[in-house]
């Protein structure tokens, strides 16, 4: 068996003691372990950031990757820890919604693993999710480890349901380059606009085409092209859109297909 | 045996080469090192948080590890480097007060390795601990790499011995949420407290109750917990405890307890 | 064969996925993979500060590393993507210029792994660098993954030509610690001064003497140091020379030798 990756999704920060705390215990508690961070800069207590950072990257890590997450309001006595399966990678982490934002994919396997309000400390990470991790890295079922559960806490998402011509979205990420990362698929783009012409429209402009690359138009211009996650940003080639374009997180995208 | 872990606590910040110099130079002298930061924005030259930060770390490393600290004034004519061992892990730095501030455990063998102002370059991490870290991952005894001396430099921390019916502490560090960490332990404020009431005072109000984690009070209400190292914290849930409840680093903290 | 180390050199900063998404796909592509950061904190599109960053550090890595870059105003119709070979290190990035930079060395090998504006997506270090990076390591050859090229894309450095009596440069970084680092070399200014006494020019003041150690001079005082990499810095002992100097990024300094 290879050893697996450990992952980590934390709003920790990297100033402190918190990340090095926890990494130590994972390298005394699984000989040889490979530990990767996803980030440690997510905003205090912000699960949907969490949730849009590690839904980015999870299914880019070998099968078998173990997924450790440490950020939003938990300890809690209103949430429990969960350890879940999904496509062959594992999760653990408080379940406060933030697993249902990760994906369109259902888990395969969830199991409690500390009933909510039962954390014997204030860092469950360190505490609760390391002895297993442990477990799952030494080969360990779910269902040995924790009580089998149904479905994930969910969080419901605001979602724009697609009319005839017209896909509403809206910006859920903003990124360090300023991109506007939205909630519209290019699946969904195509589906309801079979290759007509469109406009997205912004503040008193608009986009008429996709582009494959920033750099597709000159320096200085806007665009709009689907990320490698198959997701539309609104961008501008070496500028920061959020700020040009005035547009914030939450803004409704909306894409309007000719007639 | 089994390869050990380096890790890295350092003033050196994330966007420099100085970091990526030490690490890759490490690799080349310990082939298979698994390298492990710790911090690397501690303030510059502040010693007292690079304390506070490792101090807190590195005892969840596995025995053997080789904690490398590039921290403070050093290289200077002043103080010498050294490398010791306590409790099962090594410690290499610079012999400047730091160390001392660590661990209330006496190392159990200490080598000096460079004399003050002996440094060949300005870059001693890199220069002088290289080497004597692949030294001793590489089983070297510390006798062997160095010259045996008596203690550590020692850094004298203001301290508030205990009185019958109150406990006096500091404020010693603000983590990045804004929790306030004590110099006070449980095991103090249980020998002093005998289960008492009591009444941690702050500025013009106070706490009566020692909380598991940050969940037990009510979104915005201040709590004191002791943290996984046994520390007294005073926090805020999911808010900045500093901020709020206008309390500063070395602000004096007293525990009253009932007569 | 030992498993190589890849490092990684990007504008990508430390809150997004990008990293993650990098790393993860290097973990799935290269079982057992060791990756090393250099810098993801490169200012947007700076290829200078990533050439510097890359520069003073890639030569420390064990010989057979593979050295990604992912900085700059990249993917673009104008640049193509390269791999290459010097002194036994690999390089993967952006033709931009930024690799004439790094080194006074010429590469051994050049291949074209990608021509100008063919990039499949905006996110090349993972789409494109990736698969090349696993070819590396598993150890074919550059011939065997792209097409044979002549040379880098220079980009032309100002450069000053030592006088008889002077030597100018510039500053070409600031590191965290307000260090202006130029780009006067030890051995230029050992060819051109012939141990004769000179001054350092700042503005109204000068330096007149060489130190080994920020702490050769008093807290507070000037000092004139070769750096790890034999490169002229002007710093500050515990200060920050950039403000208290007040030199900028590219200001000019001269060394006058004694007639």
């Amino acid at each position: 068996m290879t050893m697996p990756i450990v992952t980590l999704t934390t709003d920790f920060g990297l100033k402190d003691h918190f990340v090095a705390s926890l990494k130590g215990a994972l390298y005394a508690a699984i000989e040889g372990v490979t530990i990767c961070d996803i980030s440690h800069l997510v905003s205090p207590f912000d699960i949907q950031q969490a949730a849009f950072t590690l839904g980015h990257s999870w299914h880019r890590f070998p099968e078998g990757s173990i997924h450790l997450v440490g950020v939003g309001p938990a300890p809690s006595t209103r949430f429990n820890h969960i350890a879940f399966r999904m496509k062959g990678h594992y999760f653990i982490g408080a379940n406060n919604g933030l697993f249902s934002l990760l994906s369109n994919e259902r888990p395969d396997e969830i199991v409690e693993i500390c009933p909510a309000g039962a954390e014997p400390t204030a860092f469950p990470a360190l505490d609760v999710y390391v002895p297993f991790t442990a477990g799952i890295a030494a080969g360990l079922s779910l269902a040995s480890i924790g009580t089998p559960i149904e479905g994930l806490a969910e969080l419901i998402r605001p979602r724009h349901f697609p009319e005839d011509d017209v896909i509403k979205g809206s910006v859920v990420y903003i990124d360090s380059f300023g991109n506007l990362i939205t909630d519209i698929t290019e699946k969904e783009f195509e589906s309801v606009g079979q290759n007509r012409r469109f406009a997205i429209e912004l503040i008193g402009d608009e986009i008429n085409s996709i582009s494959r690359r920033y750099s597709d138009v000159d320096e200085g211009d806007k665009l709009a092209l689907f990320n490698s996650e198959g997701i539309l940003e609104i961008a501008i080639n070496q500028g920061k859109a959020n700020q040009l374009l005035n547009l914030r997180l939450n803004a409704v995208i909306r894409i309007v297909f000719n007639q």
